[in-house]
């Protein structure tokens, strides 16, 4: 078998180095490609499968909820961008600047839209004039660049791929609500859709996005310990409208402002998803968006009716809407099930002349390598059972592998050892709401703070840091 | 009525100013606004609804036919883009330059793609290695800039979305026969979805894509008797491959060089069909990509029962797959019937007290106005007959158009004055495939040549220009 030119040996283990762990998925999985232009990915066709299939489920959802999808220029003039000041000052020192066209120099720089707000308020302006008008929920799909310094396939690259929601509102009320139901959009979609238990809550102040009056985010925690910041949603109040000069004619005949919101997530997820689910054999997909279920293997290929007897299975569960694959090719059976396995199939099944002249075959789950003998006769029902045990059991796992890696702490040095002992993690611990004692738990401990959850429980009634009263529960990791 | 703000009389009349024509129906169809960067759209929603009905059903007929998605780099790095000569000196003159990423100047200028063969090449370098590896059947859909000095929405921006294939192959006659097919694909989306007839051929020398061996394409005529080319598929032989090192091992163990394919449609469609199906009451959609196929107008909203049944019968439609809406708006049944004209929507259904007692409605078809009175009881069957009756009338409307406007000639004063009588057009004339006489008939009558049809007859025996023997029928027209 020369053709074998990959096996599972080839991954480093996530237990000798994590971040080559998930470097060797991203390639060896077929996600990602790395290219001439420094910090940019390409995603390959297995990758962008699984962002086709999140978007389509996102998408679905956002339109359910009244949202229309537009296309905004790639390009931000620099007068533009400079309109809202906080917002400026976040974004203007990792953005990447085009200053000629053709061979002309631009008499003003145009800078790649790391988000568009801007953009979005400056067509805003034009178009709300009444009541009538409000609310407008328009999202975009498209790429964005933020020239990071380190990169990372999918978790932090200078060019990625995302939704951006905005909306604008006749009242605060509608506004901060739209916030929290996109928020929660996001987080039943990391649960329910992506089996990634997450943590919704407010950022502290000191880590809103530039220029919101309120960031809520979802925050999940990595195999490694770390928290991803997963996806976010934005409240505005009406600064931007007051800074792009957008107003509406109320019922009573008042000129007025809206009140704004912007929520997005990213192929980040992707990410995610490695860090959640992935193990030591490769990578492990919630089968909603697996381009890839059921992987059909038969075994024993050259017998008489085996490769039949695999696609007319095959055809039975395409039929019922699986996404299934049959591997034909002349690899060893072995050398497809460290394959599959690697690129995260959910489910395997195994078919050789022996399962045939029984009238069964084997189904095993990627995440937990249970096997299961089934008839043949109930094959659609059971692969349809097996995918959904897939999606409870990978979420289930990630739940206790979070639940082992929480720890709530009184003191500075609760939090110290319960690192020490346990390993990163997420350290719930109460806050005063001091942005100095935040800092302080940062300096003494290594972990920052990730978001105060929406779920207030009293841990103490003292401040972590300062033992003044405590104001809030708050959630602290280390971060990707 | 103070809330009637749009009423048909503003739009210019096309035979006033075509070009203005066209612009207030981009705009007052709601298919786009301007923004503060120069040459860029927004698209609004109802625009980009339709651009996204486009790619479902382009992205479903390229994977039947086994392409992948993939997503490149947005940027292209100076010394990758020049690695191919033809390419580059095609290029470089209209491409936005990123000199400057965050503070730093970049040590080598990135361009923002205008097209992405060179990203694809040195992807395939990096990936196809073995017989085994081919084809590769990859496609992106993206957005490209490129630097217009005049900018129209849509036909001619200088940020636009589109997709491009990209594809490898074993052999020349497999390359050829991709190129080829692709064709084929967007020709019969033309004809048979959107209801644009088009002119399958081949371009001329001078009129290839830049590092081609030979471009295909596809020429509509528009209203104005100018050509449109509507999209373009690309056979480069291996002179990418050879410029960029792509090698793979042959089944004879030898090291050979794959041929290659490129093939894209764009966001210019939508230009297409504006000045194909539009007229003076605004635009006119094809079916397949109305974002709204039925709009029910309840007429005498006030009495009691009708909109109850417009929203009964909507639902049915709906039911039964057709994309529709009810507007109960309080606008007069005028001003909507107005609007939804403007808008483009295919069928209008009317629907009043008189007709709820009779059991029936009335169905008028937006291209011709047509009205027939229709049981109620059967209405989903009728709807979809007048959904039908509109693709096909779109179309025989528009040939009929090309066939008026189609002057075979036979010399230069011919085509003077066939042009002079009848207005612009598509011009049928010999050519001895001299780039001199090519030339020659541009400057001497005005238009230039769009393709040598697949569909070759033979006009005269005798070049149009130099009297020399004919070698190819060509169409010769103005052109966006």
């Amino acid at each position: 078998m020369a053709q074998e030119k990959r096996l599972v040996e080839e991954i480093t283990p996530m237990s000798v180095d994590f971040a080559q762990w998930y470097t060797d998925i991203c390639k060896k999985a077929d996600l990602v490609d790395y290219s001439s232009v420094k910090g940019c990915m390409i995603i390959r066709p297995y990758g962008y499968a699984i962002w086709e299939l999140m978007q389509g489920i996102l998408d679905k959802r956002f339109k359910e909820l009244g949202h229309e999808n537009v296309y905004m220029p790639l390009f931000i003039p620099e007068s533009l961008l400079n309109k809202e000041k906080e917002h400026v000052e976040g974004f203007a020192p990792e953005v990447a600047w085009v200053t000629r066209g053709g061979s002309e120099e631009l008499t003003e720089p145009l800078c790649v839209r790391p988000t568009s707000e801007t953009l979005f308020c400056e067509h805003y302006a034009n178009i709300i004039k009444s009541w009538r008008d409000l609310p407008k929920l328009y999202n975009q799909w498209c790429n964005v660049v933020r020239w990071e310094k380190t990169t990372r396939p999918f978790l932090r690259s200078r060019e990625f791929l995302w939704q951006e929601g905005h909306t604008m509102h006749a009242t605060a009320e509608e506004a901060i609500e739209e916030t929290l139901c996109m928020l929660n959009v996001y987080a039943e979609f990391h649960e329910k859709v992506l089996s990634i238990p997450v943590i919704k809550g407010r950022k502290t102040d000191s880590d809103k996005f530039a220029g919101a009056e309120a960031t809520y985010a979802i925050e999940a925690l990595m195999h490694d310990g770390k928290s991803l910041q997963a996806a976010t949603s934005h409240y505005f109040g009406d600064g931007f409208a007051r800074a792009f000069g957008i107003q509406y004619t109320d019922k009573e005949n008042k000129l007025v402002y809206p009140h704004q919101t912007s929520w997005g997530c990213t192929t980040r997820m992707i990410g995610g998803i490695i860090m959640t689910h992935g193990d030591d054999s490769g990578l492990a997909l919630p089968p909603a968006v697996a381009p890839i279920q059921v992987i059909v293997i038969p075994v024993a290929m050259h017998k008489p009716g085996v490769v039949e007897k695999a696609t007319e299975i095959a055809d039975r569960l395409r039929h019922a809407g699986i996404r299934v694959k049959v591997d034909t090719s002349d690899y060893s059976a072995g050398w497809k099930f460290a394959e599959y396995e690697m690129k995260g199939v959910p489910v395997r099944l195994e078919i050789g002349p022996r399962d045939i002249e029984a009238g069964q075959c084997v189904l095993v789950t990627r995440h937990n390598r249970e096997k299961t003998v089934v008839s043949l006769d109930a094959i659609v029902e059971a692969a349809k059972e097996r995918l959904e045990a897939v999606r409870t059991g990978l979420y289930e796992k990630a739940l206790a592998n979070r639940n082992t890696h929480t720890y709530d702490c009184r003191t500075i040095d609760e939090i110290n050892s319960s690192l020490a002992e346990h390993g990163d993690g997420f350290v719930r611990a109460m806050w005063c709401g001091d942005e100095g004692c935040e800092d302080e738990v940062k300096v003494r401990t290594g972990v920052g703070s990730r978001c105060i959850p929406f779920e207030q429980e009293s841990i103490s009634d003292t401040c972590v840091c300062c033992g003044e009263p405590a104001k809030h529960l708050v959630y602290w990791a280390n971060a990707y």
